[in-house]
């Protein structure tokens, strides 16, 4: 099974996410870029960091709106969103090559999770920015419906497509993780609970109270959360007790499939 | 004969430069890349149509100061300035390779002149930064004394050095362009004037009246001047007249050596 | 009459807007303060210009979006709009206070304009700032229906609105101008003839061939379209011909009231 | 005794000093103002606070370098300067107003502390642009030699400066903090003899090794250092084992005078 974050979110003077203690604890990694968070040397360091640790590093681009952390609903054009996506990868592909690696997969951030899956000019843009930059392109996106346009996008350009499962998230009826703008700190039983529910039989809990099926092939932690470290932890026991091994999405097997 | 031009410095809703007229005139130009001038959608747009006009691309990378339009001296460290410049020609790569092509070259911009020129350290960041992203790195520089820290790094690292003479500048005793932060008209004709007594007999005048001698093999012209159109036909002509062809500066015969 | 412009949109290094021009030949501005376009230097220069010229200076607020000149509509909450507008507009307040100067009024920028026709909740919270940041508030506003969530709200709280007339805009059926990133250059032909019908009878047409009344006591001219002085110019003749006189909109006639 | 911070240095998504349990303990705050730290909701929920608090409220304005937190050294020109100080403390007052209350003091924030202490060109316009922002004009400013640009334009000008001693900083022989840019935790004890030590004689301990005097009206604490908290706790409890007590520097007795 493998275990993602996303990590160097901090920017400039400012911390955020404990990027060293997760970093030992991972497989799989989506680095920030520059937009929403992170910044040059942010990268450059998380990268070296994620390569020293054997996790792979995926990048994590946002909208350029700093100030709201890439949260925001903004009415960007395709062609914009085009040319920010392959900036901010062309960007981390660069401190990538510093070591010989190349980029393990492509992963939205934020407000475009929202965006991506409802506008089908906006999925196209992105998936055609992703196949431009990687010769065979992965995205890692929220499992839930297939009737997503981001998803509906990747089928028809042939985008291998890593379902996450968030043990760390609330989730509504349509099978989206609501989005919180402020992380509040999450209760590691509940995750724990929530992961064994979904590793038993792929099923989730709503916050409507209803239950739903659920593929994916990736975990997901959100690396800013402030029980993020335990979190993982509790992650690693279970998987551990159940007799998973730790290793990237791309080798791993599908639960729920 | 090469010319050059910086391009590509138009910012979101702002206008800088009269790229649509210099691209079918110019062999090279340096494109900024988002941090002084340029953002993610100028950069496809200037990187498309100088392919199309069969103009090569370099980088034109520069300090994180929007505001001062990277023309003012910052203390930043040699770790940040790696950072900078890998990022910033990163994402300039990531365009070029939208059409298979590679990089020609990467100029620093504005305040990095006099920085790169007096600072060791950041010098050799700049350099170390430029062989992790070019395979045959190639630095475009104005021409003038070889005792500056850039070019000696340089040397050391073995990266070509492209020295470009600027007939619509101003020099300084020590062969150095004097700064501008806003740039005023400069008048076609003292810029042909210059021009011929430089490809005469590779010398120019300085503001101080002595006359110094200059090898190049690139002349530049800045592209956001308000006469830059004016200019650039004047060189042209010049060079028609006295059977110079336009050329890459790889493959142009040197003034001066 | 009352004729106001759209200025001080330039920044840093790059300018936009024929201010120069303008100023001389209106009575309102709008001053960008430093969000969508504008910067701390140009907003003194614009307001001492302004002073100069005896031109009654307002505030443009805008969008924390520079790369989108504020007209993307970004999904910001009323608390974080409440505070970009009593930022924007206090930093602006000190630059009149260095004449002795007051503030004239605030009209809201680019795609805050159909944020705040549509969103109660947005309206609401600006208005509540403008009541804060003013004695006597005054809002600059294209004239059109009443029963748009700011003017709601304006009416609610006792603001005083300025209706805008636009010669150089196009209408929609509904009265509301259309939005558009990048200006086209407006024939100043069109735009008297508009003028005309208005002064006339106090009706314009539609893009969709109508005809709707419009009360408005401010002609209000895109200080960064390219024809822009060329227009000012227009009204000013029609405003002589016709026998209006130029002063500030809280002195002039209503059209069509 | 006064005690100061400096406050609202959170931007966006990212926290950043320990505001909620300085704010009981102080009796002045220095407030981030955009620039290098801070964003408008955040300053004005940290006004809000601070008057909750009864605290003073100052105004940090800092250099436009949000990346280096306003710690790089930038060569902007005196007109920039002054524009950028009476833009952020403009904002800075507007949140203010919204509470009827007007502004405590002015202190420069980061790299302009050595640009001003050196450069008066810098100096005059910051002083400049107090004077006209406050009616009477109060500075807080790292004491020590008197023979600094900005203290020697501050007293041309008749601007009230209060000298304020940091128990958690390394002091140089010539009296001037060493400036960090990345924080490390101080120790508790030393910042409390170093306290004590100054209360005692009106003396401090160099790096250097040499002991200098120094003349103080105000404690100031780095709000965003990891150990501030017990830090201003230790200084509290001195200030009361020594019988003074907690007011405005305008009020309080001299150390050292």
């Amino acid at each position: 099974m493998d275990i993602n974050c996303d990590l160097g979110e901090s920017f400039g003077n400012w911390r955020l996410g404990a990027d060293e203690a997760l970093l030992p604890r991972i497989s799989t990694a989506s680095v920030a870029c520059g937009f929403h968070g992170g910044d040059p040397r942010t990268m450059r360091e998380t990268v070296e960091e994620a390569i020293r640790h054997d996790v792979a590093v995926g990048a994590h681009p946002g909208l350029p709106d700093l100030l709201g952390f890439g949260r925001r609903v903004m009415d960007v054009s395709p062609a914009d969103l085009h040319a920010y996506i392959t900036y901010q990868v062309g960007a981390l592909k660069a401190f990538l090559a510093l070591h010989g690696r190349e980029l393990n997969h492509i992963k939205p951030h934020g407000a475009l999770y929202p965006m991506l899956n409802a506008r089908d000019d906006l999925a196209e843009a992105t998936i055609r920015a992703m196949c431009e930059l990687m010769a065979e392109p992965v995205l890692y996106w929220p499992a839930g419906s297939e009737d997503r346009a981001l998803l509906r996008a990747a089928r028809s350009a042939g985008v291998e497509v890593v379902g996450e499962f968030y043990p760390d998230s609330r989730y509504g009826a349509n099978g989206e993780t609501v989005l919180e703008r402020h992380r509040e700190p999450v209760d590691p039983d509940a995750a724990e609970a929530a992961l064994r529910r979904f590793l038993a039989d792929a099923t989730i809990d709503t916050v409507e109270g209803t239950v739903i099926e659920l593929s994916a092939r990736s975990i997901c932690i959100h690396g800013d959360g402030p029980t993020a470290v335990a979190i993982v932890d509790r992650v690693r026991s279970v998987l551990d007790e159940l007799g998973y091994g730790l290793q990237p999405a791309t080798k791993a097997e599908v639960v729920g499939a």
